[in-house]
């Protein structure tokens, strides 16, 4: 059998370390400024690709990322596996029963929402196939697809947007989610009768209606039998296989095998990816933990690899043309936010809220993403089109967020951890009564300008009041203070335990004092909320006295709680079911 | 950049998918009779390779698995990323500080486990290389391969046997454990250095002296310095990353790192990529959830997809040579079982116990298997002799758990699903009261040609002098019956609840009624045991009261305990640090 060299491995070891590396440092950076980290990982690409180390050290970038040989073959490969894993996960998101419970209003401001950008982008690239560069006799096919480029929404981004803003069980994100899924749902099919409609396919094997006929039955089929013998096969399984070894390695096979099928009848690989992940997600047998699994390793693997991959192809400077990515951004936007909104409003909505609504929508994401590299692939939009395509995307990512925000009026939510820092906390208090471990820790706070002993006597007061152990080994003494300008906290632990006089006459082990500025009514008590769930499970607490260094405290609580607030990444968890 | 045709994607996806399932389903098949699942994996490459699919559908195989092309070459990528990642995961199981605690035993019966069959195989395999069928210029470096091979154990394997066993944490069992760490690492060590002294290796990048020095050299650094430099770095990753995304992408870009280096020097990548594994792996701050998302994806879809593909090279059938079987099968064992046995007496063990030791680590498992595929790639052994290996390799560890256990004289422990079916589970008990719930189950219990009249009666009785209420929900009347021949157990929820006059006052929502043979005085005590440990978590027992059939009762206890008792795959859970 035909096989890699040595030296090929090696190369082909090494290009896969570096995507995966790079596109984690530059997926951490975008993260740290609240920025999804598809942004990161694709850049990651650009910085490796032709735009960044092909201009400056070609040779390198020639040795890592070879344009011949059996190195990009291997990667192709692997980025081809990935991709699909990473549309199953998409798949495995689709709530079908939820976007059924919206009902009315999700189908309604669903349509709006697709049939607009949708009518839109269709009208002007029929009209200007030319503006493109793209010659006349594939107009329809190229106008189709910009048409729907511009009409899906990216489900995860959403999803993970109305999460970071607290607003994912809300009504209204609710309803966006379940609009979102309908798009993507359409959206998806749409993209593939598109692509099964394009003239000079390489694959001849139907014709092109056929291929339509085919991907709308396996689309159907897969919706309903599918999607019922998976469910009605999953308990069966997971039975009698070894966990969760029997139900990874169907899912993994079904993924396979129905994407070789799309891609057999002439649509991409990816689309059979989606369609077995919708059918498999949607089975309220699949286990939490085999969700996980998949879900993290291709959300933290998988899916970097394949979109730091596409930066390779493409000279993000060289085919950066600005004023296309203005016309297709402004088109995208105009459309998404209009038909969206104005369907919400119509529905009844708040104005407010519809503009969040279309804001929300507006999201393209990864999704776009992967659109537009097929739609390069398969020879329908250029180099330049596939820039502004990747620009408008980030771009509608980006700004969903900001604007919800600012249309809803919303606050963030902050944690304590926010006003922590590594000066502001001492692992081992030396106090042994609670008004030493209170002078301990005034200093350390971080009350700039202000007199400590000032501050140590408010709190003082207050304690005397009301002594704040509040049981299970926690105490946040606390006080407001004149003059303060911000809210500081400052926390210390205590193996031996100091009395603060707690309802469940336990000692103190966690103290923390928090100080606030006398006009602030509010954050002291988010402060607490958020201080007593954190530390509310006892084995977490006996962690927490095992910490040594403030790292070690960041670790462990980033460890349990499972993710940093405001943590951008494409995949949000699996929505509840 | 050079891709893969749409043509050779439907291919590739349609060859891996293959694999998977067909790995799957005799892994789990072969796991059914209490065997290692890498023997099915393997049996799906033999099904679907030359031996059997190539022998009768030679079309199906060839467009499935082509010999030239694009398409071997992106299925030799993905398994050579598959393996370094197995490998990664062996090394991550090699526990270093329990090595030393082990201190002296574990050394001196490590080398007289090492050296002994090393010896043996020298000795032979330099006196006869002709018998192999290789030419004297390689005489030296087959000798020494042939000699490893003979001298390594399998971790992994015998991790998991002594789990099976319920020896792991037996003062043997530790032993045992101690002295694989020390064989697999010096094994694989012992064997880099075979491949650098390989003569005619693809790679003249450096002499042969150079390569020894560097692969001992990187070993040397990987497991000192390397080692610390993880264990410092982990908590700043995880405290500053994004969970477990962070920690994940670094462990395997540092892993891809290290196999290629390795590869680069001239030995193989997965060398590097197994140290590696120790290094990280070593590292306490290496989070549990993190260990277990590698593992379960590499054990469960790594791993089976680069076993089955060793399948496809070999035809094994055409190339099993009984007489060379044998006599790999025979020295194996001899050397292995003699060289562990006696030194463990040496160190003052009971002889039945040293033999149990000599059996233990007579285990090759995957490791064997791995090596000898390189060997064979590197032409320094040809098919007859790797399929000799691959039968030993798989012989050895088939054998060391029955023989363990019967030097050791052990009863496997065996779980009460065992003796419940799905004819003796009763979703929904009709009772109301315990008299009745027993006259209820006793019928479907399974005692057969008894008379159920009587044996209620026995029951009843008991249950009159001392009430079977648990507490926690849970009754379990009993009775020792004349003429039974084996233990029955018949099982009945109650949704309402029965008073089984529990300590706790609460009414019994879980019932099982034991019935044993009266000469049987161990069984019903093991059953209690396990019942109450299974049921001891009410978030559990509220699950339970949820199930409505036998098959939803299994996938639940499954995947709750994260494993069936005696599920044999080759990556055992890592051993508790």
């Amino acid at each position: 059998m035909d096989k890699l060299s040595p030296d090929q491995i090696v190369r082909l070891l090494l290009a896969v370390a570096a995507l995966l590396a790079t596109g984690r440092i530059l997926g951490e950076l975008v993260r740290k400024f609240g920025q999804p980290s598809v942004l990161g990982e694709m850049l990651a690409g650009i910085v490796l690709g032709p735009t960044v180390l092909g201009a400056f050290a070609p040779d390198a970038m020639e040795f890592l990322f070879p344009m011949k040989g059996n190195v990009p073959v291997a990667l192709d490969a692997l980025t081809t596996v990935a991709i699909s894993l990473f549309l199953l996960v998409a798949g495995m998101e689709v709530d079908l029963s939820m976007m059924f419970r919206q009902g009315r209003v999700a189908v309604c401001v669903g349509l709006g929402s697709m049939l607009v950008p949708f009518a839109l982008g269709f009208g002007v690239f029929y009209a200007g196939p030319a503006m493109a560069g793209i010659d006349n006799e594939r107009a329809l096919v190229f106008a189709m697809f910009m048409a729907t480029a511009l009409s899906i929404s990216a489900l995860p981004v959403i999803a993970k947007t109305l999460l970071d803003l607290g607003m994912y069980r809300s009504d209204i994100g609710m309803l966006i989610v379940a609009v979102s899924i309908f798009n993507d749902l359409v959206g998806w099919i749409v993209f593939a009768l598109v692509l099964s409609m394009m003239p000079g396919q390489q694959v001849h094997r139907f014709e092109v209606g056929e291929t339509v006929l085919l991907t709308l039955g396996f689309a159907l089929v897969m919706l309903t039998l599918g999607r019922w013998l998976i469910h009605k096969s999953l308990p069966f399984l997971q039975a009698h296989l070894s966990w969760p070894g029997g139900v990874l390695g169907f899912a993994l096979s079904i993924t396979l095998v129905g994407a070789a099928f799309t891609e057999w009848i002439g649509v991409h690989a990816i689309f059979g990816a989606f369609l077995v992940g919708v059918a498999l997600g949607d089975s309220q047998h699949l286990r939490e933990r085999t969700r996980t699994t998949i879900d993290q390793f291709v959300s933290f693997v998988f899916a970097p690899l394949f979109f730091a991959s596409i930066g390779l192809r493409v000279n993000f400077v060289a085919d950066f043309d600005w004023q296309l990515v203005l016309v297709v951004f402004a088109l995208a936007c105009a459309g998404k936010i209009l038909g969206s909104g104005i369907s919400a409003k119509l529905m009844g909505m708040p104005a407010r809220q519809s503009w969040a609504v279309g804001f929300g929508l507006n999201a393209r994401g990864a999704m776009e993403i992967i659109l537009g590299l097929l739609a390069l692939n398969a020879g329908l939009i250029d180099n330049r089109m596939f820039v502004a395509l990747v620009v408008m995307a980030l771009g509608t990512s980006m700004l969903a967020g900001p604007a919800m925000q600012w249309l809803l009026q919303l606050k963030k939510p902050r944690r304590f951890t926010a006003y922590v820092g590594a000066r502001s906390f001492i692992a081992e208090l030396k106090a042994t009564d609670r008004f030493k471990a209170i002078l301990e820790l005034v200093p350390v706070s971080g009350a700039v300008g202000l007199d400590f002993n000032k501050i140590s006597d408010a709190v003082f007061e207050r304690e005397r009041v009301i002594p704040t152990g509040l049981g299970n080994g926690i105490a946040l003494p606390h006080a407001r203070i004149k003059g303060l300008a911000a809210p500081q906290v400052a926390m210390g632990l205590s193996r031996q335990g100091i009395d603060f006089d707690s309802p469940d006459g336990e000692l103190a082990h966690i103290i923390l004092v928090i100080l606030t500025p006398e006009e602030d009514q509010t954050t002291a008590l988010a402060l607490y909320r958020d201080i007593l769930s954190t530390f509310k499970d006892r084995a977490f607490r006996e962690k927490v006295m095992r910490v040594k260094s403030y790292t070690e405290l960041l670790a462990l609580m980033a460890s349990s709680t499972g993710a940093h607030p405001g943590e951008a990444t494409v995949i949000s968890p699996a929505p509840a079911r």
